[in-house]
């Protein structure tokens, strides 16, 4: 089964978006890796969005879920990753951590943006000894010291990866959860506070002490929109659209945050409407080819 | 005293708009020629503005607009008509029908776009014997005969002024009042079924007969926003912005059905919320100077 329109994202961006497909009757697929935005849960209070005033996070990701839920004959929810986007020329494939290769004719990125806050010389080193991505760099470190700052369970794959290569490599355990390793790995539990070196990253400063290394790997969930969509234009860390909220890549729209600023629930939910409908006409003509 | 926005229009964008101004602890006008939009007060059900499922028009109506009371220490609302608004440089000028000239640094256009419906042929005949603009084209029929569609009370001194012209002059009531017009005008209450002729335009045609006229002057509320401040860029019945809102104009913001389709409430609502930051740092960068 192909779905019409494929949401990524369960903020109010996305599930704005993935209502007003339903609305217009196509078959949707919402997939988030939760089912609300952390970032309106989290909220005390918001009293900004028109029509909704003073209400907690909690009542208002409450309020949206189950609106979107209304519309159930039309929208399937799952909660899954989505590692990698693949436009496929008439439809897209979504490649999914759960449920696997996943089909849909439109797609809407509703991302969102890291917000994850990063280490003291994290943006300083970066490139010159620290790096993001394993798979790529873990060859450089060939018989040398590498620590991991693993806040994710894909950092664990990552870190044994990595220990194939280096002499000695320590995982800092970021994750919430206790976590195997392969043999030979160090797993220490500790907050890192600091990045240190020279002209080169040479320390990682923890809450518990210090460890030197030739190499430090953050690995968290922000990915850029780029590595999930291979061919997007992206601009930073936001993409870039139009005012129908279309990408560079015909049948795919971006809402919400990962548009730019201002971040805003009203802005999301009002971008999420606008691609739907632009979406649902695209559907449409694709059907009618 | 001078205001620091001036929102004209109270729809959903317009109420968006001095919302978020007044969070911002901004000093907002907000001017419309109605409290609410009657777009959205007509509406039987709006099940598509994420968080409030299944509601009517008048419910949606009432909450905007109560949220928005909530920060009257912040918005003036008044009800009254903008004739013009000018752009003096650092600060704009609105000349309003009932409280005179109200100064403000930044304006957020929030005045949708007419609905009303054209009568048939008055598409092709405009500009061959229908006009809209008295003012403009009254000379033009000179010892003619003329026929005004009224539909507002500023028809009436259109009505007056063509009549000098003109040698005969018939209005046709569709101001919903009695009206009483200068001596020698015909005052009909009738209803408009059709604008007939050759090349030219020769006949209203009404429900009740037909008048034959040289001219057929048609006057409405619906200004475009390019009337209603001079200088303004405008495509159609639309003001083109920026992914900020951004007009032509610097510290000028156009939102909602204003600036295009779709007509949506939530669109509409997102931009009311984005301009209203923008409009906001726009006046705190204007008080620095």
């Amino acid at each position: 089964m192909r779905y019409d329109i494929a949401v990524i994202g369960a903020g109010p961006a996305g599930l704005s978006a993935a209502l007003n497909a339903a609305v217009r009757r196509k078959q949707v697929l919402l997939v988030g890796s939760a089912e609300s935005s952390n970032k309106v849960l989290k909220a005390e209070v918001i009293d900004n969005y028109l029509g909704m005033p003073n209400v907690s996070g909690e009542e208002m990701a409450q309020a949206f879920l189950s609106h979107v839920k209304k519309f159930e004959e039309f929208i399937d929810i799952k909660k899954d990753h989505v590692d990698d986007v693949y436009a496929m020329g008439d439809y897209f494939a979504l490649n999914c951590r759960e449920h696997q290769m996943i089909e849909a004719t439109a797609v809407i990125l509703a991302t969102g943006v890291g917000v994850s806050k990063m280490i003291p010389g994290e943006e300083a080193y970066l490139g010159k000894g620290v790096g993001y991505c394993a798979t790529c760099d873990a060859a450089l470190y060939k018989d040398k010291e590498v620590v991991v700052v693993g806040m994710n369970h894909e950092a664990i794959e990552d870190t044994n990866f990595i220990a194939e290569y280096a002499s000695k490599t320590t995982f800092i355990n970021r994750t919430g959860q206790d976590v195997v390793l392969n043999d030979g790995i160090e797993v220490i539990k500790a907050q890192p506070k600091a990045i240190e070196g020279d002209s080169h990253a040479r320390t990682l400063v923890l809450n518990t002490g210090r460890i030197d290394a030739d190499g430090i790997f953050i690995i968290r969930d922000a990915k850029n929109a780029d590595q999930l969509v291979p061919g997007l234009a992206t601009e930073g860390a936001h993409v870039p659209v139009n005012r129908s909220m279309e990408t560079n890549i015909a049948g795919m729209y971006a809402v919400g945050d990962l548009t730019g600023a201002p971040y805003q629930i009203s802005k999301a939910v009002g971008e999420g409407h606008v691609a739907a409908l632009a979406a649902a006409k695209y559907v449409s003509a694709q059907g009618r080819k």
